[in-house]
C-alpha cells in the first residue's frame, strides 16, 4: 500500500507518517521538506508532484494555509490566501489526485474545529475549513472505482497547545493518539464523505 | 428602519421583500434589476451600491452564484465562480456593508440545504454555502456597534419547486411562508452568528 502524504514533515503530518510508516510505503510531499515538492496553492505543482508518485492508494493532505487576523483587518485578498490554499489547494488534489489513486483508494483533506466553532481572528480559517467540510460530503457522493473522500477535522493539537493555546481559551488539546488515530480511521476504515470530528 | 435586499427580485427576494416593504423602507438592489444596481461578484460594485443606499438598519443578501456540474467536469475555474459570487461576494457584502451599518443593524446572508445535505453535481455549490456558515459563526465574534450577522440556510424552496425537483429526489419543499419568517427572524429577532436551517 503506497501513500502520499502531503505535508507529512509537519506537527501533525510527522506523527501520521511515522504511524503508517510501520506498516506501509510513505511518500512525503511537503512545500520545503519530503521526497517530493509540492505548493497546494498551485495546481500544476500538485500535478507535477502526483506524475512524480504514480499510482497510490491512499492521498492524505494535512497541509494548507489561511491568514488569521481580525476581521477589521483582513482584506479582500488576505481571504484568498485561505481560499487558494486551504480550500481550493485541498480540493484539487482530490479533484487531480484521483487520476493517480487504485480502486478503493481514498482521499483524506484536513480541517479544524474553526469551521463549527470559531475564534477570535477567524472569519478567514472558520470560512475555508467550512467550505472542505461541505465539499468533502457533495464528493464523496460522486466517486468512482471505489474511491472514498473525508475531512479530520480537529482540535487544537497537543503538540501545538504551547504556541497556540492562547488563542483558544479554554480548550482541551487533542492527544496525539487520537490526533493520528483520526488519520487512520480515514484512511483505513470504511468512512466515505465524512466529517471525522476529534475536538 | 431602513433595509437594503440585495436579490430583491429573486425567487426568495420577491417575497422577503414584500413582507418587509408592509412596514419598513425597502431598497432592492440586482444585477439586472432593482433600484440600486449591484454585482456582488464584484467589490468596487458592492461599494458604489451602499455608497448609493448610505446608512440602512439592514442589510439582507439573497444573491450569489455557484456552478452546478458532475464533480468530473468541474474546471478549477468553475469553482472560482462560485468562490468569487456566492462565498467572497457575501463575505465582501458583509465586509463592507457593516460600514453602512446603524448601531444594531443586522447583516442576514443566504445558503441553503447543499452544505449539510449535498445532492449530485454540488461540489462547488455546497463547498461555497459551507464556508459561508463558518464565516458568519466567526464573524459573530468580532462584530461591533451591536451589530448581527446570520446565515439564512433554506431546503428547496416552494417557488422554485418545480423547476428543481429533479434534482432533489424526496426532498419536502420548504413553504413560502417559513421562507420568508427565516429572514424574518434574522433580521427582527436577536439571533447573532446563527445558521437558521430551515429544510
Amino acid at each position: 500500500m503506497r501513500i502520499l502524504i502531503i505535508g507529512g514533515n509537519g506537527t501533525i503530518g510527522n506523527p501520521v507518517a511515522t504511524k503508517f510508516a510501520e506498516a506501509y510505503e510513505v511518500i512525503i510531499a511537503g512545500r520545503n521538506s519530503g521526497e517530493i515538492n509540492i505548493d497546494i496553492a498551485d495546481s500544476a505543482s500538485i500535478r507535477a508532484a502526483f506524475e512524480k508518485t504514480g499510482k497510490l492508494d491512499a492521498i492524505v493532505c494535512i497541509a494548507g494555509e489561511a491568514k488569521w487576523a481580525a476581521f477589521n483587518d483582513l482584506s479582500e485578498e488576505d481571504y484568498y490566501i485561505g481560499l487558494r490554499s486551504k480550500l481550493m489547494g485541498q480540493v484539487n488534489v482530490a479533484r487531480i489526485g484521483r487520476e493517480f489513486l487504485n480502486p478503493g483508494g481514498s482521499i483524506t483533506l484536513s480541517t479544524g474545529i474553526l469551521a463549527d466553532d470559531p475564534v477570535l481572528m477567524t472569519t478567514s480559517a472558520a470560512m475555508v475549513n467550512g467550505g472542505v467540510h461541505s465539499f468533502v460530503q457533495a464528493a464523496a457522493l460522486e466517486m468512482e472505482n471505489g474511491h472514498r473522500i473525508n475531512a479530520v477535522s480537529l482540535g487544537m493539537v497537543e503538540a501545538a497547545y504551547e504556541k497556540y493555546k492562547g488563542y483558544f481559551p479554554g480548550h482541551n488539546p487533542v492527544p496525539m493518539d487520537v490526533t493520528v488515530n483520526a488519520y487512520v480511521r480515514s484512511v483505513f476504515g470504511t468512512d466515505n464523505g465524512k466529517v471525522l470530528r476529534f475536538y
